[in-house]
């Protein structure tokens, strides 16, 4: 694997993660959306499917789409260390251009969310932010961060320990996305399990940066941290772990 | 393969495809229904569930189902281009044919929607060309095809880079079935997702010419090239990307 | 494979069959079932992992657990004829025994059911036959026997045309539950997709003779041919195919 | 397998089950939680999930998470006696430490709990038991054994009879998760469908004597046995039934 290939199939595989994943919580949030307000299994079964498609799609990478999966597999020995900036560079911009991509592909439904249902404007469109990046239910993050390191901890040591790679083929990608279905649906609420901050830092910078959304509230930057430090402190522990077990 | 089998393992495919996928939006629609306005988890797992059947059935011709992943085919040489009219004709015919069947499986329902709960007409059956077409949320054609041009890119992107194929074996109709279900849920609402020019015009030409229903509405003609030419031109940009990658 | 294991082994898998299909359906309707009112999503892949468990524990015979699919397997010379008695047997007597299995297992919640929420005698309980047999919305019989035909055919055209048997090895059964999901999602509400006389005829007999459910209603023998003889007729159709295709 | 690695990889594996299983509770069932009353979908396929990522994650110790399920296979022969009780200390050792993680996580949320919409103290609260342990809808506990009996009975038979261990290989873990799934939505809603002597005795213990949740409930410890013994008795008799088919 050359950087220029771990670092190609890591942004098109997180582009299609992103583009598929926000575009889920648009599908369930956006006024005019024929989805919305489906709840909670679609958004958990969504983000599954969308780990699955932008996973398969960078096989050639091996499909991370995540720092954390990143930082786990060079801890164990799987990635080569100096791959590693190339994979994370790609699942930043990937994380990006994903968001993007869904802002575009919804934008007709965007102005019409900052509208009421007789075209009067509304301040309804300030939640807009909750389709890109993720946030807390309450306030303190260390108990989020723990809720954010518990959530990437499962998915981690699937991919440690469970069945994968090797054994399971073209399974993985199923695999894979049974456990984010899982972690979605058992962990999810606390936070919005972002457990990847590719996932969550690319987005909040698009939605801060780059999007031109009518009557966008804040970034929330104070909770910024937590799906980024969370997540890689929990490939660290799992990364130290398959060094002894 | 020859052009025979070609025309017909497709007609039956897109015939399973267009009846089930049609039928999940009669379950979904009609007043009379038992799962009427169960909502988008349906809809996308069913449309998922009806590529799958359709697909598997249509082993022998690879299971196509949709003009656009044929020319995508062609472009990157797994499909032989002399085979590509019959391929497209049985899809099409196929589109016709099962959104018929459809209509004749939900016979009563469909005349029992003519009426309201007491028996007496309603023109609420005007809305019974959703069952059969796909139409947008909001006016802007171009936005429109742009969302199609992105969801069936996703699509194609799977099949040309995903381990799909030899890779997969039997698993590929399992992963297609999974790929559908991330596009609807994730993309779903602001076109319909079409996504493919043979669900879509098909369906049209049946419901516009051939159904007997009560009171239909007109079948949108306006809006009838976008799932058509979108599709076609993701299979372009997928097709000639797929020979330089 | 000897007649009694045949007869055997379907009878086991068709047990668990209309155990947990008929359950899921109790499980949406009793009173105090938590899950009461669930809907269409629930039914739907309910159903579809009812047959993936019986026909998983029926692997010996091949997990027909439908006498169409036997009759079909018969006509395309998979299965001896001699054997067809012995597995219909098997079916029918597993269809039998599995609803009472079900009515066992839900005890508490029908002897609540035919009270109201304080305790007081209600007729509300008459309802409960569409736990164990399939009923139309709709009064014209020659067209739910065309549904169910159509249903059928579906389900035996997946298995005599798709990747099925050899190829996909234990996969099979994860295609057939997709298969049913996808009937009962997208034809299932014209007629209840019985799709199968041993799970239609056998609860009904059941119902009408053995189960002491206070207040049931009458079994509606009138409509118990229509899920009896269009299933076989199906089976006679895709048979008679798979000779010439 | 040595004794160490059995009882490790059962608690690891076990503590993931009970994470997430009692996790997918406290999504539907908290007042902060934006996934709460998602229903029985949700529930059925979240712990359906959840014994999918605990069972592949302990996949060197064949990942039990059941004492049912090692009984059963001692019995017939797979799981070697002088381990049994390494295992089932594993399993209920992880129950426990399972749903004191599942606690923590939702810290924030259990907190909130207690309290109602404006901030108020409420007894609300006392429904919290049902996140970790299970319960009968109605109080006649033979019935509850038999129902309990029957589910375990449906999930010991797939293991026993159906293509599994071998022949399945990685296809193992989802063919028990769809068990799983099929016997939530089927069998689930008259006792909770525990199954597992670990999954509800390791968390009722955590709940009764480890958890700090204000208000909480007793740990309705007079039904404590029927999860315990009726899953146990469901294990000799296909225990036994094996050594015999």
């Amino acid at each position: 694997m050359t950087a220029t290939q771990a670092l190609g199939w890591e942004f098109l595989g997180t582009t299609l993660l992103l583009l598929l994943g926000n575009g889920v919580c648009a599908v369930n949030t956006l006024r005019t959306s024929g989805g919305r307000n489906t709840g909670w299994v679609l958004i958990a079964i969504g983000w599954g499917m969308a780990v699955f498609v932008g996973a398969s799609v960078a096989d050639v990478s091996g499909g991370h789409l995540n720092p954390a999966v990143t930082l786990m597999l060079a801890l164990n020995g799987s990635t080569p260390w100096d791959l590693v900036p190339y994979y994370i560079i790609g699942q930043m911009l990937g994380g990006i251009f994903g968001a993007v991509l869904c802002y575009l592909t919804f934008k007709q439904l965007f102005d019409a969310n900052s509208l009421d249902d007789n075209g009067e404007n509304t301040d309804a469109n300030s939640v807009t932010g909750g389709i890109f990046f993720t946030g807390p239910v309450h306030p303190k993050n260390g108990w989020n961060a723990f809720t954010e390191f518990v959530a990437t901890f499962v998915l981690l040591a699937f991919i440690a320990w469970g069945p994968a790679g090797g054994e399971l083929g073209p399974l993985t990608y199923f695999a894979v996305a049974f456990v984010v279905i899982a972690i979605g649906m058992s962990l999810g609420t606390p936070t919005g399990y972002a457990i990847n901050p590719a996932r969550d830092l690319g987005p909040r910078i698009a939605y801060a940066f780059l999007l031109p959304i009518k009557g966008k509230a804040d970034a929330n930057w104070g909770y910024a941290w937590v799906p980024v430090v969370a997540p890689m402190l929990a490939a660290l522990v799992v990364g130290l772990m398959t060094t002894v077990m």
